[in-house]
């Protein structure tokens, strides 16, 4: 049994609340438990230096946590005037991750900036970071196809990530703080909708572990994924059937 | 008429949810009109070097903006490496207005730290955190007065704050961000329950202003912060009744 | 009875001592009683990015104390790489009250840089600063009236700033840094030639404050400052002239 | 065929100098084809505060390149004044790494500082940096066993990494730089001597992997680590013996 | 003959003003020609951690030039956030010199701070400071003298410093700024009241000089730092006489 | 009799090893017996602002020290975010040195950077920098020569530095750590092919010094340098008859 009678194989209460934040082009409340973070998408007419003239677009992320977002205070990046190597770590994934799926070249030169700020963590922040990131920026592009500006929305697949764990001699999906803390190994898988890898971060500083935990922990990302992807669908609506749409077009089209 | 279709002296809808974060002592999510802020209030069992063994307490202020709380994008200060001046300002009046009716020697040796995070800014984010911060500290400190830790509550009166300012020729209440933009004059105002000033702010940058507009001014903000106050304690129901009993005790043992 | 004897409404002595800098186009050396502070203004043909062709100038405050302007020696800001809150306020103070007489299109598109570098501290350091730094603008700007590069000057009124305060149950004028210290309400009052207000800043961290208190407090300021004027002109001589004339021209053909 | 002509298994040409700088107390000259980093290790007999009176030790590593270990010159990031994020969350895998094999009570309250510095840039630096960075850890501990102030090597077992990935249609083992740049999936892998996994990163920011492609690059990853494990047993010599050799009498003792 | 008439020989006028500065232990105003310096001297009862209960003190300088100083307007070290590599070779240079004359274990377990704070510069701003600063330092030390809490000065010889350079064929002493900018060799001399040599620093950026340049320079030197000392000596007065009475004291007592 | 056994006017074993990073346009390992330090060149078609359209060119270095440079191990100014003084003062001091030999209006609107890099560190980093700084630059160049671009080198002579020093009474040539470490005057001396100075500074911080002993010095740093520079020749072989040609010939022009 879980810290939280959940079942190993089984997520947390994940619940996402589209258009959060009236001055964003997208947003989304993600709560996946206890942990809840706000995501934002930004979109800005021009890219950085090194892509100007090339017609190709750029995605970049930004996280943070509130200071009250954990048990005890965090001290503020902003007042010790630098980011930590996690924060940078985990925007760095997070930007890379949104690109894997998105066609920069179709996206024109634009920059769609993520923000993820944590207002509660309770373990899991970057993945539910990555799986509100992913419907903020579908919704942020939406609307430049609906109005003309953009052909085909220049996503290619869904995506979604969450954490696994191997706690005493389980593999568990969708680990807590709590258990996230006792955990010998640790792993950040993100996935697309075809189930493909995008991502698969694994750790185990305590232990090393073996090929069969690693198969385990896999299959367990798989199914997290997938569910949190078919909740993506249900709150896009009928965005979602923009998502992959080009990419089907332009392949048949590669085919014939 | 006002772009809102508000009266002159009418302030927008407010409202205040209690312990809105989990983890922390004291919290509050306050709205006013389109202001969104998240305050959070943390006591911590030390103090600066500069008040140990001092036997006082001390209270200090954060405010930050999320990226997107605002129309375009801002850049993260935790990204430039450091506060802007604006920043710094609004968190030092924060800390300054809050402190004011704490007894910091029946705080004892605590730090209580305000954490003031603008989710959505829309004017009058600084009046907002201030208004909100005073219930997160209510809040955070009673229940040291419930288990007997405190003896009685270290709070000696209300406080809230509004923004107030000259647009055309109309001294306005609560200054959404539209009409601060056109305002000639532009005040904050800082007052106690019992109708005390605590902290006045106000600047002519366009036009100077004269003695008459000013004492228009002052009678708005009383009349919205008295408001803001009522709001206040309903919010805070029973813990209401801890805020000036000791003061009330204390000065009627003064004349005695 | 004051500390050093003054009467309840008296400032203390001033002095101002025009082109101390030789290398700068506009400077005084203004002293308040033991408060000294070097002024210099430059003048620079180009505005900051966000005023480019837009046909209008800009001024911009910065302020520092040499670290032994204090009793015991203050670390340097460059030394700590930041400015304190501290210092930022008061240079976005000093910048907002100079701007607010300056008619910033009749300027033109030129950076006005007030520096005032604090060389000894006795309290009122800030509005030292601003009382000086109007003296040293216009000694920056008249020759460019004189030699026919501005049709008039573009300053609209005399500027200048007196700190008050409520020490024991008396109101205050100019007050030394020892009355700083202890005084229970402070403010900072700044205001035109023309006795309007260009900034108000009252705080009573120690105790809140009354309208009687604040009326008195007020009627201090207009005092100190209307003295402050008559200095400036005296030590402006020919140039005082220049002061506000094209003001008047402008709203006699308005009426015309 | 390889741009450098290897078969698609084949590690390129590996050699270690040890004791390469007299100064410190263990370090390791690494070569991987063009890759050159000089990997010291440092003992100090202290802990950071989170883990004084503990009895524990730490193990921390810091990563830098030379300007001029790129093909164009790389801005230091000391001139700059902070560390990328690449160069944090390499100095963060790094230590997690080494620490993954050591038993940090057996270490006693020491810190092992590993410092890697690339003098020569040619892909796969950072794998380098974990292969080199054992070999000079191993060094530095060595001498406290024979000495008699360490019972026994607290260093659990050998420990290797390197990176493969996809090109083309291929799996391929220690990307050069070139190859990197061009893979359209990209891992690094820390093994054990034992042949677990310590770390696994695979990100395919180009084009999403399957299971299929994900096994093939995990057995990619072990060949090439068991065989740097083999070349650090040979440089190591004698001391290669002191390996795991505490971890092998504790598991005895514990079956028994 | 030289820009401002001088013969090669000569300094420019020099004069200094004692006590200047109220707030601070010693203070001196130096002028040398335009070039305007306020040093001051702050005594402090503690140490740096590398001499705590050394028995020995410390003397560190500070360097800085206010914006307007100059010719046009230098931005702020402080609002860059770090000092230039000029500034710090001149501070360490100042700190250095100082150190040269004083007995830092008579100094006893104290810091001196020397702070220089250029308000005008027309060149040789370094060799005024060190100039002004010795007689800051004597000024602050010789009451301690006085009151018994030092049994003499621990201030070993006098200390003065001025530039010297070659322009077009001429040796000079003490370069104003165009003068300075104008040299094709470069240098600066630090030298005691006995004559002999603390801090020799040439350079001959534009063109390498010769070894009958350097003995010409050298002999500059001397004379115009002779000079300044007999104006320092004259300046300070009895305090004058404390000078090196301790040192010959202990020669006198050693021969013996 | 030295720590070492040299005489006192022996130069410890010096060897330099070009082109021994790949991927700079030049570059040397040079030792110095303990002191071993890489030194890269590279070429930028590009010059700083303050040399843009002028023809002219720039000379600019940078010097680091490895961690474990230095017996105990030393922070890195990355993660300190800042440059020492002592790392300004120095990377100043080559810049300065190397710019002095070299025709910057021949070099053309390029930008040399040198890198110097010190793996161990023994004494004299900075001399062994600007020695080896030289040789790199050189072959850098060169290419530019023999392909054409260039019509001649751009460097007019020879340069190398070294340290000196009194150590006791005895003046001696190029210091090692331990022997810095108890001199009681250090100077480092820059000098030309042709035997005129470039740099030379001295300080006497714990005992002034006498012109007799400056003299001692010079004449030791002079046998020094030339000892260097024949080495220099050695080393670029072919490439060394290029320096200097152009200016020889211009000189020759000029007579004619």
């Amino acid at each position: 049994m879980r810290v939280d009678g959940r079942a190993y194989d089984e997520l947390r209460k994940v619940s996402m609340e589209k258009d959060f934040i009236k001055t964003a082009e997208g947003s989304v409340y993600i709560t996946v438990g206890d942990t809840r973070v706000i995501c934002t998408a930004t979109l800005e007419d021009r890219v950085p230096p090194f892509l100007r003239n090339s017609g190709k677009g750029w995605i970049t992320a930004e996280y943070s946590m509130l200071p009250r977002a954990t048990q005890t205070r965090t001290i503020r990046e902003a007042s010790k005037g630098k980011l930590s190597g996690r924060t940078m770590e985990i925007q760095r994934l997070i930007g890379r991750a949104l690109r894997s799926v998105v066609d920069l070249e179709a996206l024109g030169e634009r920059t769609l900036w993520l923000d993820c700020d944590v207002i509660q963590a309770d373990g899991g922040t970057r993945t539910a970071s990555i799986t509100g990131a992913f419907v903020a920026m579908v919704s942020a592009l939406a609307p430049l196809v609906r109005n003309g500006t953009l052909k085909s929305l220049p996503v290619k697949d869904f995506l979604a990530a969450t954490s696994v764990g191997v706690i005493g001699e389980h593999a568990c999906l969708d680990l807590c703080y709590e258990e996230d803390s006792s955990a010998i190994v640790d792993m950040n898988i993100v996935m697309t909708g075809s189930g493909q890898y995008v991502e698969i971060q694994g750790t185990g500083e305590e232990t090393p572990f073996s090929a069969e935990q690693l198969a385990e922990l896999l299959s367990l990302g798989q199914k997290g994924t997938s569910e949190l992807i078919r909740l993506q669908k249900e709150i896009l609506g009928e965005d979602a059937e923009l998502v992959g749409a080009a990419q089907v077009k332009k392949e048949a089209s590669e085919k014939a």
